[in-house]
């Protein structure tokens, strides 16, 4: 079943049959205790109350999600990960496949956005390959999957047990790489994979494919038609039709892409499924990095579509993940609305961002750390002698 | 005549004659050259042109407003500027007039909310006494012009040569200890103030007293009758009243406050009597620090209500600064809005601040430090092999 996980439940895992083969992370609950600590530390502090408006909202949340009454945000790291999609034959991109590869060579070689962006808010940057066409490239971290998907298109981009693999290696991450992290930002490169973002967003909400499917890179009207197209062939030949997700009886894509079997709409196919049918490698690493962050309480901030599908995914696998994911800006892809809409994350702001690669994500670690600092570092009214209450 | 400047002249003190005896530095108009350069750069960058959206306009601007075809803005000061305002007897505030003095010690110790968010985004914090009530504090870099305001509301804030002289302070700061910033933010303190903001609002602009006016630090409603009822008597007892603002024949007051004078509606006001009559001296200092910046190409961030009003003090005694003027958020008090679209600034956010000392706009800075960062630092696609048309 897809989208029907009922909202805001606890994981109990260990309680109700599971419906996949994926060793997920135990996430847990909000920490109440820390919340209500940092909920009572607010007024204490030297300010009139709420004049730091949503920047108090932010470190009472921080604080419930990282069960630390007073967070730090110090160590931060944004994943950008990366993969090659076989959609990409269907003209769906303004640049070619090639670009994946040269711009994870840029990313290693500290030439990107996010690698600028990343140094001036003081941001590490982990730069892995996911499953790009061709040859590894030396210096990222390797969990390729596969030399990039499958056509989404035409069938499933890849087998049930790549898509398990993908995400079991974004929670490995998360328990590894990442298990120093205060916070951590989703970023990631793949050429087409607005495309899949948009076939994703389409899949796991009621959106229609031409509601998600926006101009990615920089494609003409042309273009955006036959994207749109293409969306909706990667639905239908898949299973996944907005006429047809919501159908208890569809069955399960076998380990080897079998576009006949995942275009059977008799039955709805289980979160896993569905995102493997559409894809990429890059967004179930994100998927898996979001989950293995949140078992450890270590909050999430999702950047623009492609990670706003990676977290929808996640959600899909478990709603546990949502308080872990943290919004940072609102993007220019439709997709991306429609995604923050559905996971309850309100943007911080919108500078009309479509690059991705974790750009807009660092953008907001400054906001959150500065919440964080404020709640942490200020005087209280004690303190300074003076009387509180307005 | 006040907020008659014609929209984005150049600067051309010289051509003009002199409404008044301030010593402005003369500001320079935008650098064309670096501008057009910074233009010319940015399709060379490893992303799709236009994907980083307003960050790539804040990047072009700077390079106009600073000179430098590829500025950075590492060196970043909040310049925390105090004043007393004798309006408070009139029960405008939430807080008590020793507040004022509080903070101050506050800002000295590193306890405020501007200390924890500059030191969380790297910015240096400077603390200005500008004239608050009482002694001097020790530590606060003091250009007291007087132990606070008279009550605007009754007579003069001030005389037109103590006006000057906060507007000088802030201009020989701007020269000596703010030299060597690369960027400056405004910031403040003073129990009072956003009564004031909303009088010289409503004073610059064509909004009415009761659109300015707002909750401040939180009174109640029956305050915030109140303190309308007090923004307009502050601008018809000082021949500011919006159906007096724009006649051509009112008087200017005289250097010693004189109420009667000041009263006489047959004679508009230029802006540093406009200043002068409503207050305060943090306010004034800040228009300074704003003009001097201006004159060495220092861009300015501009904070809540209160630099805000700052800012339009600047424009209407020189519009030259105006580029040099840079937003930040967009605050809880109605007069900040007022100012923004008089000043033709879109805030970067809006988070309910309504705190000032400068926290809005040091939150700004890593968007601007990124803005720069990414057009400074990135790889050109001739570096790294890719055509970089789409």
């Amino acid at each position: 079943m897809v989208g029907h996980h009922p909202d805001g439940v606890t994981h109990a895992v260990d309680d109700e049959p599971s419906p996949h083969d994926l060793d997920r992370p135990e996430i847990p609950s909000i920490d109440g205790t820390a919340e209500r600590a940092a909920l009572e530390r607010q007024p204490t502090l030297t300010k009139p109350p709420g004049s730091l408006g949503r920047l108090e909202d932010l470190a009472v949340a921080l604080a419930g999600v990282t069960g630390d009454p007073q967070p730090t945000l110090d160590d931060a790291t944004v994943v950008v990960a990366a993969g090659d999609h076989g959609v990409v034959d269907r003209g769906v991109s303004a640049y070619p496949q090639a670009a994946t590869r040269a711009m994870l060579e840029n990313f290693l070689n500290g030439g990107a956005a996010v690698n600028a962006i990343a140094d001036a808010v003081g941001v590490e940057t982990l730069v892995v390959d996911a499953g790009i066409a061709g040859d590894p490239v030396p210096g990222a971290l390797s969990v390729r999957i596969d030399a990039g998907t499958n056509d989404a298109s035409r069938g499933p981009a890849m087998s049930r047990a790549d898509a398990i693999e993908a995400i079991e290696a974004g929670v490995r991450i998360a328990g590894s790489e990442l298990a120093d992290a205060d916070v951590v930002a989703l970023g990631e490169m793949g050429i087409g994979n607005t495309t899949i973002a948009a076939a994703i967003t389409a899949a796991l909400t009621d959106a229609a494919p031409a509601e998600a499917t926006g101009y990615g890179t920089g494609i003409d009207d042309e273009a955006l038609e036959r994207k749109v197209a293409v969306v909706e062939d990667a639905l239908a030949t898949n299973g996944l039709a907005a006429s047809t997700a919501n159908d208890p009886g569809a069955t399960a894509v076998e380990d080897s892409p079998s576009p006949s079997d995942a275009s059977d709409p008799t039955d709805a196919p289980d979160p896993i499924d569905a995102f493997a049918r559409v894809g990429g490698f890059e967004v179930g690493v994100l998927a898996g990095v979001a989950l293995g962050c949140a078992a450890d309480r270590t909050p999430v901030v999702v950047d623009g579509v492609i990670s706003g599908a990676a977290a929808l995914v996640a959600n899909a696998l478990d709603p546990a993940v949502r308080p872990f994911l943290l919004p940072s800006h609102a993007g220019a892809e439709p997709a991306h609305a429609i995604q923050l809409a559905a996971l309850g994350l309100d943007p911080l702001f919108a500078y009309d961002l479509r690059l991705g690669e974790g750009t807009g994500a660092c953008l907001a670690l400054p906001i959150y750390r500065s919440a964080c600092a404020t709640h942490r570092e200020m005087a209280t009214f004690d303190d300074i002698g003076l009387d509180g209450d307005p």
